[in-house]
């Protein structure tokens, strides 16, 4: 699964300017960056009367436009989604994905922090708070990086969240909700798919694999 | 897989009307639609100086933006996608996608054709044509539907992609490529995968299962 940090920190206290030094460190030591914002007001599709607009207003589901180097899509939700559904519903294709803001999901969070303009942090362990960013330093168990250290906090990042596991990754949905696998199952399981693909013309089951079973009719 | 049909037709003929007029009657039959456009110009990452305009310019490879009731997502491609990697790499929860234009890709193919218009056919059965829709009638081996014939239109496309298969779906991608199964692989990967996830806490494996499993490294 593509890990997910939140970078967090109260009002203007500098979260999209971490997020755009951020991006540009760990995309040269050659991740793939996804980045994830909150919008409360929602937004409009497209310019008013261009085809994908009216697509949109039409009732498709889902709009995509495809250019020769961007693609874009937009989708109908039910609900505010959680970081962990953006992540399953939308992204594919990057190694990390920084959500700005996100305070109250569940996700590890890093909390900006400059002191001309607040007295206390947003978060604390308890929210999952894994590293500060600050012009002060702050005592409460988690690493704490310098406004301008974006080479040690992308080797922290790197650390616990990019090189654990990658290329040994399995993941299980059933029903739309994620299954936590041991060690022995995820093994079993890829041992057994890669086996009996090994059997399949074609398919060469060193490479990525992605199964996909349709819930059966109630 | 989702099964994708593109609305094709010369230029001025009414594309983008058909698809709004089709789209709604899909809808109504309990459908959810995706669409694709093609967009020659690229487009712009929300407005200048926004956050997720800044996101994309210090480089992530992908945005979102989520709203309570729409999620928004732009991310790079490495080229113009074929409709077939559009599903792939980015449509999700749909039932059918209809693309606007893509008369070059290899997707079955609706033509609308207004004879006021013009005088010949864009396609023909070579080109996986499958249906016109026209006001007037065509002999070309393919059934013809009234420019108003949204119903008739929409129990063909019912018909032919949307009631085959429906909730027995399997697809394999191994390294980003489909792998076309067989009835009997298909069944006997399904019941293999489903004996071996019923042996799992928590997992009913009657609802739609998802599995990945990352490439080997080289």
């Amino acid at each position: 699964m593509i890990p997910i940090i939140s970078i967090v920190g109260k009002s203007d206290s500098g979260k999209t300017t971490l997020i755009e030094k951020l991006v540009p460190e760990l995309t040269r030591r050659g991740y793939r960056i996804a980045t994830v914002k909150h919008d409360v007001h929602g937004f409009e599709v497209d310019r008013e009367g261009k085809d994908s607009w009216r697509h949109k207003k039409a009732g498709a589901h889902t709009v995509v436009i495809s250019s020769p180097a961007k693609a874009a899509l937009i989708r109908d939700v039910e609900k505010d989604l959680s970081l962990g559904e953006i992540r399953d519903k939308l992204i594919r294709d990057v190694d990390l994905i920084l959500s700005e803001g996100y305070k109250r999901d569940v996700q590890p969070k890093i909390e900006i922090f400059r002191k001309e303009k607040h007295q206390e942090l947003l978060c604390t362990k308890e929210d999952n708070l894994i590293a500060i960013v600050s012009d002060r330093t702050f005592n409460v168990g988690v690493p704490c990086f310098d406004l301008e250290d974006m080479k040690g906090l992308s080797s922290f990042i790197e650390e616990k969240f990019l090189k654990v596991g990658k290329g040994k990754e399995v993941s299980l949905e059933v029903g739309g909700n994620p299954i936590p696998l041991s060690p022995f199952v995820r093994d079993f399981m890829t041992k057994t798919i890669k086996g009996m693909l090994s059997a399949l013309k074609g398919c060469d089951p060193a490479g990525r694999i992605e199964i996909r079973i349709e819930g059966e009719e109630k």
